[in-house]
């Protein structure tokens, strides 16, 4: 069975989220309804995943569609690109690394030890992921002006 | 520009795949040439990756082409799968958790300080992987009988 997962645990991903668009790529995002993963989606183009240690073991994935992905690096580095590159790849990367960083500085300020690792971005068709059945995982959409993304919280608290 | 990447930090990596085929899998693997990744291959359809922090921080990810993650996996459970599903995406994330176990015990041994996340299991079509331009990633093919695999890792030493 998977742990039970707190909003203390989740709400810091969707604060860091939602300031990394808005201070980093000049994007507000809206909140979607946060939900229990249970199935394969979301499906994707591009990912960058992160790893995270300490009180809560688990990741944090970012999720993009190749379109989405494409806007908000663009606005991120103040140059256009419309197909996937090493620069929205790297983006990509740093937005997941932004992501964990703001939560990791959220959860210590509640006195929550969380390590963060270093990102993976992934590339692919049809990109899904999924998670050891005894990790509780939150999918949270974010919809903006350049189109619909989400991270997906996978952790197992201890 | 990446950090060096010593012997120590790798081998216990492929140590410890060689020990999980052959133990979990009753597979041998054979060890092909370590290379520094620079462009985007492996290229696989199924991956399972796991997040390191401490001494080394950064990411394992071993990648399968479906033939081979199929084969692999059966041999685990004991039974035939020929379709990656639920089984065979469980089985890709638990022989990536093992290989990272592995290899934090023998890095303990030396004294070299590990912390593993969970792992994250990527389902997709052409799946190729990148880390950060700061990050050292080592790829290591192997070959089975059951065909030829990869794992790549990532790591940012202190």
């Amino acid at each position: 069975m998977p742990t039970a997962i707190k909003a203390d645990h989740i709400n810091p991903f969707i604060h860091s989220t939602l300031n990394v668009l808005e201070t980093m790529a000049f994007t507000k995002a809206q909140i979607g309804k946060p939900h229990l993963k249970t199935g394969e989606e979301p499906v994707c183009d591009i990912s960058g995943s992160i790893g995270l240690t300490g009180e809560a073991a688990g990741s944090v994935t970012v999720n993009f569609v190749k379109g989405v992905a494409c806007q908000i690096v663009s606005r991120m580095r103040g140059e256009e690109h419309t197909e996937i590159d090493a620069t929205i790849k790297d983006g990509v990367g740093e937005i997941a690394n932004m992501v964990a960083g703001g939560a990791k500085g959220e959860m210590q300020a509640k006195n929550m030890n969380l390590s963060i690792a270093l990102p993976t971005v992934t590339l692919g068709h049809e990109l899904t992921h999924s998670h050891p059945h005894d990790v509780t995982c939150v999918v949270v959409p974010f919809t903006t002006d350049t189109g619909s993304f989400t991270i997906e919280v996978a952790l197992k608290t201890s």
